[in-house]
């Protein structure tokens, strides 16, 4: 019921808080936010900032102290004090034993296990030694190696040969997971919303683009250009492996799907992610405004696509750190259906996220075409 | 350029700032308000509310001091200090010269006829013995009495008989506007954004639909049920007349479209309007970023609709003032393309915009459907 006066907490408060909050205006729900730097994204629209670590009980247990619900738009955060917060009685959305069981992605691979979720063979090893004793489970010459915890944004993860590692070339020093590597996979992401009911929908699948000539990601899409029975299969398996958790909140799952047409589930992330922001224009429900909806124990909203869409990052380039202007925007900005999110960074950094754009069109087609001349107009330029 | 630190300044703190502030969110533009009251619905959004009235002319130069470019959210703020400031150099937008014509209907109406741009007969009376005298101008039996200023929102506008106005039944003691009053006319808007670099566009006609029964507006719609050619017509007087104020801002021109498909200009705002709320959602560039785009220096967006699009307001009933919910609204959350929009007002009372809605669907019969079913449903109910 509108108007209400539920307060949502997050823990962060990077881009994903910020445009959680954004989502949330037009109901003007009261949002508290713990982040350690005062400088944050979130911090602009922010109700509250509480300034602290996100491993520090104390601070977590004085945000939790001044909301009603209570999320997170990180996964790096203090399970044990949810835990302990939950069982006396807050409501934190996804609960915390299912974020205990992502964190840490060999727990994340046995849940798969378990509950007959597709995904790549994987041993978990915790010394050198154990390595050579594993590789036989894996064909072809290489594997993905992942640290258990603590890997964000592609950090933690190396494909390398077994060979490297059955002679030591590669040494690890902490709990690690290996995966079988497979050739030639298409990525996929599909972002599963579960509200408080148990009710469950999935956003349509997000493709990720390829240039052909770097072999790296320049923007990701939706629709896919998939057939329709393996676009509903992925959204089954996706759907399946939320369904597992059993607990609400707003879920992005990652998959593979190899040359067979196999889908695997490669990792789920318990939080809106960075192949669901193209939702904000291109979708009836955003998946920010979706979470909210969760969040508020609304029902969920129409996941369908208006349009097709697709949105590239805006990151930090190898070549400087400091102030800097995006050059070419007023030349975007004149394009139809082209969408400037910036994330209030002050300060690029290689490889740092510092916005996104989304782009829209009637047809994928020219989706391509628009995505094309944004990639290559937009660049940093220091100041 | 982005990012930009130029600042924007609005006078006024109510719902159009609310949702001119959200609009600029993703571009992290800093904007502070002046307004009277703390409790007023852009005080949550913005960075800074500067506590004032709108016609003190200290507290207009103290958020003059303290912003990059100026803009209002209502006709009713200190135009000679504005005059002063824009003088003085500062960027005020719309031009307060454009605003001075707007305050005074009387202004607005010998501005038309100056610049042959199609708008009722009229003329101006200062007392009552000037009405006998001017009733010869109009034809049939009622006539239009209008307040030369302080109108809003359908204020100080009353449809009245010559024959009334002849035998004394109706006393003015203010300078007035009468018009000539025309009999089943259908009433459009057109909003019409113009740059600094003197460049304009318009955004699709809004049609009002009136329910058949009680004759009262339920909802705007666009796109409208005109002919083409009339839809083309009723565009470019809009742009006409926005054209010989000559300056740059974003208007909303309400228009009468007469049986004979005669269109006539009705009244100008210099500001967003209430018959633009459903750009929001339904077109590629709403009317708050495009007000946001003029006042930045930034170029004008597309104003294509994706979807046809309803937008109806959540107005407060004659029955009662206080706290209130809104009931259904989950039944409204639930269905697709239904967007709910609260103006953060705390107390309802008779006649009090409390928010509104917007409707998107594929055609523009399913829009009416949709309106059809959230009018009913919608009831406020005291808490």
């Amino acid at each position: 019921m509108l108007p209400t006066k539920k307060r949502i907490g997050i823990l962060g408060g990077g881009q994903l808080g910020k445009m959680l909050i954004e989502a949330s205006r037009p109901w003007n729900i009261n949002n508290t936010i713990l982040e350690a730097d005062l400088n944050c994204p979130a911090a602009l629209v922010a109700d509250k900032v509480i300034l602290g670590n996100l491993y520090d009980a104390d601070k977590i247990r004085e945000i939790a102290s001044e909301v009603d619900v209570l999320t997170y738009e990180i996964e790096h955060v203090n399970t044990d004090v949810l835990l302990a917060l939950e069982a006396e009685g807050l409501e934190i959305i996804p609960s915390p034993r299912i974020l205990q069981i992502i964190q840490d992605k060999g727990l994340q691979k046995q849940f798969f296990e378990k509950n007959s979720i597709p995904s790549a063979q994987f041993k978990l090893v915790a010394k050198n030694d154990e390595f050579v004793a594993c590789m036989h489970h894996f064909t072809g010459e290489k594997v993905v190696l992942k640290f258990r915890t603590g890997g964000y944004d592609g950090k933690g993860v190396l494909i390398v040969k077994k060979e490297d590692l059955i002679q030591g070339k590669v040494i690890i020093d902490q709990p690690c997971l290996i995966e079988q590597y497979h050739e030639n996979i298409v990525e996929y992401a599909v972002i599963v919303a579960r509200g408080k009911d148990g009710e469950s929908v999935s956003f349509p699948s997000i493709e990720m683009y390829f240039n052909p000539i770097t072999n790296l990601v320049e923007f990701l899409f939706s629709p896919t250009r998939m057939d329709e029975k393996l676009d509903q299969e992925c959204r089954k398996i996706a759907m399946a492996a939320i369904e597992a958790f059993n607990g609400p909140g707003l879920f992005a799952v990652e998959l593979f799907v190899d040359q067979g047409g196999e889908v695997l589930v490669n990792e789920i992330a318990p939080r809106p992610h960075n192949s669901g922001h193209h939702t904000i224009e291109g979708c009836y429900t955003s998946q920010f405004e979706q979470l909210n909806r969760i969040l508020l124990g609304f029902p969920l909203g129409s996941t369908q696509l208006i349009q097709p869409a697709a949105m590239l990052n805006l990151v930090g380039p190898e070549n400087f750190t400091g102030e800097y202007v995006l050059t070419n925007t007023e030349d975007l900005l004149a394009m139809e259906g082209v969408y400037i999110h910036l994330y209030n960074k002050n300060v690029i950094k290689p490889n740092r996220k510092m916005g996104h754009i989304t782009i829209l069109a009637e047809t994928l087609d020219e989706v391509f075409l628009k995505a094309e001349k944004v990639r290559k107009w937009l660049t940093f330029k220091s100041v």
